[in-house]
């Protein structure tokens, strides 16, 4: 009988250890889920030729003059960019860089749901790229309520957030001191994803009337 | 004797359940210390009185003609920039916002060790506070090898990160949409920190040559 007992005692040791265990893994996998994306990228990049990111199966070497194989702060911005599977939303004040208009095309040419924010003003400059994108049939509208839609962020499938100072122009890129942050935290991406529905929410052609233009809609 | 050894049993299973919620208190203060602080600011920002965070202490209420009592994306950004205990470096394009200047005057008197680091084409137009800060003492330094010095961040005593769209002027605060992005995440600290230091060394004028004006620094 007391043999009997030790082996219940013992078993049920086993099964307190064991479920130990599992609460600590559980736990671990929850609180640490393999930690979020965070990276921060400095510019002005290092010029590099940027082909072999947009044709990463071609056989044919690109032969331009630009060093190639270099990984730069700009190819890990396309790289980022191009990781978007289903959907790009995109809140920039200045878009006028050939190759991140190439990626976004990309993207749509990948049935990437994409919706573009921007400047009223700028979007009108020669050299801006919105043109290019609503001429290749992806949603763009103009912020018509402040005097600067001055935002430079992109959320990649409602879950990577960049963000920061850079302008998507050739001089913020190749020539300015600029900062991108990539973060896929979600106490920081979730308001930028509520902010982009918000401002996409209100300059909806569709609701728009010319007497609002002179409100300040936020107030 | 089987009395015993089911009370032995049921102690043991206490002891189990103990010893767990034990480890799942501790795990929980581990992985979760607090969290590191991350908050999203979105501008225009609702104009209101700022004088009490100025003057908290201050026993006198202010009488002039804005909202009081109210929190605003500008009134969080003041706190945080107020919150220095020892340093604050600033690294931004644009300055010409009063209230911002009030602030890093407040805690230059506060013996906080203050580096500005700015555009040099923007230092100097009209309007600008870096004349002021300059008057006041405070370490300022342009940065001579880039095209324009487009960043927006300062790093709160080397632990809290402001980062955004947003120059620090009142258009910026009140009429643009902007962005203001607030952490403790060391990932994203760290390396602004760096940044910092790489850019303040490079741009001494002791150590700046004028015949390296027209070399990019960072080839």
């Amino acid at each position: 009988m007391s043999v009997m007992w030790a082996v219940k005692v013992v078993g049920l040791g086993v099964v307190a250890v064991s479920l130990s265990a599992e609460l600590l893994g559980w736990l671990l996998r929850r609180l640490r889920p393999g930690r979020s994306l965070n990276e921060v990228l400095f510019f002005p990049s290092e010029v590099a030729c940027v082909e072999h990111i947009f044709t990463p199966s071609s056989t044919h070497a690109c032969c331009c003059s630009l060093p190639h194989g270099v990984e730069t702060s700009f190819s890990h911005l396309l790289r980022h960019i191009l990781s978007a599977s289903s959907t790009l939303d995109l809140c920039v004040f200045a878009f006028s860089n050939m190759d991140l208009s190439r990626a976004v095309l990309a993207l749509h040419s990948r049935s990437v749901t994409i919706r573009v924010l921007t400047d009223k003003h700028y979007a009108a400059i020669t050299g801006s790229q919105i043109g290019v994108l609503r001429k290749a049939g992806i949603c763009v509208r103009c912020d018509v309520g402040s005097v600067h839609m001055h935002h430079k962020f992109a959320v990649v499938d409602g879950r990577l957030l960049i963000t920061g100072s850079l302008n998507w122009t050739l001089t913020a890129v190749q020539s300015n001191m600029e900062n991108i942050l990539v973060t896929e935290e979600p106490d920081l991406v979730q308001p930028f994803i509520k902010e982009f529905h918000r401002l996409w929410a209100r300059n909806d052609p569709a609701q728009y009337h010319p007497s609002n233009d002179h409100k300040n809609p936020l107030t």
